[in-house]
């Protein structure tokens, strides 16, 4: 069974984890979302390429989530003492990923290009591909400070202000990866990974032809709310923001065009039958990854259900 | 009495500590040459500039001559595991120095306003100041890699090369800082460091009104060739590409118009009297700097010898 599997940061990059030890590395590919790459000391970051690439190759931090583990962090410290900006930190190793990716952009080869090659350095056998290799930024619409990247508003300001809306701007103009459309059209099951409705699957699922791309296909989203809260970061706030209860539901409601089935948490179980009345079908267990094991047996247990519904 | 000084990179650095751990530091400014400048992973590498400050600020490392003490090289091993280009070593600590920099430079600062304040977090009370705000480039004229820029002769193809001429790219739309030509006209006495006078202070010469502006000022320079070799780099190998016989006198020659004085080795006192006969007065004494004492001990003779002369 092919599966494409769709991601934003850390959330998606532990059910990416799940599924690349679940499978066979080759059946599984990863569109990630770029909407969140930025600037920072002339270096092109890709927080959300890199989450998911250090998790999946066993490097990431497991404290964090994010960032690389036994990490040091000597040339931030010296960055701050020539007193330098310091809101996003990076790590030493970390750096050398964004100095050799910033190099070679510069020199003009493409994120994916790049992406792939690091992948092969980090012994990584799955197709890792940022969802496009032109420039989309995400722009949180603040009630405080008005219109902000959404780096700024997720680490600068910890994800507090209040916001109005969102926006990704370079959108129109943007392509996606040839790759993810001919992943879409090869693949048996779309997964939309546990990640930050809003701000992380918005940016890929609105880039030029991909929601047409998606019609016919078998699509399944796992909630990233439980309970009525964000495993992590600020997607329920998002919803509230928005002036929607958020739940797996709203979650389900979101995706509601392109979803064939949804998996939720067994405390959501109130909702399964609200999920199948607007036609999505629906597979409750325990869907909080707290441990490595819990991922693979979360992504287990949903390669499991999408081969069933293929039956 | 006010002296400036003219630096290149390890041994004007080394001479230029002895000048500002024997004079009050507020008497001494230090141009730097910035013609070794360069670009390396997108960052802006003046590395002139970082030797008399790491040096002055006791933060060099004393084994290289170059770079930081206790440094830690995570960053570089990352990118070499990256493949990334290793042929200039950035240190951990020494990057966040680049990094900084380009940052600030990309705003639209200016390379000695960053070079300023760097100073004053380092604790130096000194001027340093860039030779220029505007890039100039040394180029290396090679009979086996052609035209090429002087960090790569020099760093990548460890000054091996036979070399044909030197140009600096550039030069002649650079304009000094302005506060380098007031500060001949301030100074009592200019010192050339002992560096390469080729690639290291022919650049601060050949800046626009700069040789005007040293017309009727003292001017002394300590040799950086010692019994026909020098110290450390390439110039004794350029004054023979020339077809020149390196030796203290080579240099006289080579600075004849604009010096006073020349400082050369004991073990050259034989070449003392060929420099008297050109006009050029002439102090030998032990010029070779291998402890930091040796530094201080020589920037002493060498004031003390200057202020005799003035009387």
């Amino acid at each position: 069974m092919k599966i494409l599997a769709l991601a934003g940061g850390v959330g998606g990059a532990k059910f990416a984890y799940g599924l690349y030890h679940s499978l066979d590395p080759h059946d599984l590919t990863i569109i990630v979302n770029t909407a969140d790459d930025f600037y920072y000391y002339g270096l092109y970051i890709s927080p959300d390429v890199d989450t998911v690439c250090y998790t999946i190759s066993k490097q990431a931090s497991y404290e964090t989530g994010w960032g690389l583990s036994g990490e040091s962090w000597v040339v931030m410290e010296n960055l701050k003492s020539l007193h330098g900006p310091g809101w996003f930190n990076l790590g030493d190793r970390d750096l050398a990923t964004h100095l050799e990716r910033t190099r070679r952009m510069q020199l003009g080869e493409s994120l994916s290009k790049i992406t792939s090659d690091f992948c092969q350095y980090w012994g990584i056998q799955s197709k890792i591909i940022p969802m496009s290799d032109n420039p989309v930024q995400s722009i949180v619409s603040t009630v405080e400070f008005g219109d902000i990247p959404f780096q700024e508003y997720f680490v600068k300001y910890h994800h507090t202000p209040k916001t109005k809306g969102y926006s990704f701007k370079g959108i129109e103009k943007a392509l996606p990866n040839p790759k993810f459309v001919q992943a879409i059209h090869d693949s048996d099951w779309v997964i939309i990974c546990p990640s930050n409705p809003y701000v992380s699957v918005q940016p890929i699922l609105s880039l030029n032809g991909i929601r047409e791309a998606l019609i016919g296909k078998s699509v399944i989203s796992i909630s990233p709310i439980i309970g009525g809260k964000a495993i992590k970061g600020p997607a329920a706030n998002m919803f509230k923001d928005q002036g929607i209860e958020p739940s797996a539901f709203a979650v389900a409601k979101f995706y509601e065009s392109i979803l064939t089935a949804m998996v939720i948490d067994d405390q959501d179980q109130d909702q399964k039958l609200l999920i199948d009345q607007i036609g999505i079908i629906c597979l409750t267990t325990n869907i909080y990854m707290q441990s490595t094991n819990d991922r693979i047996r979360l992504a287990e247990e949903v390669i499991q259900y999408c081969e069933k519904l293929n039956r």
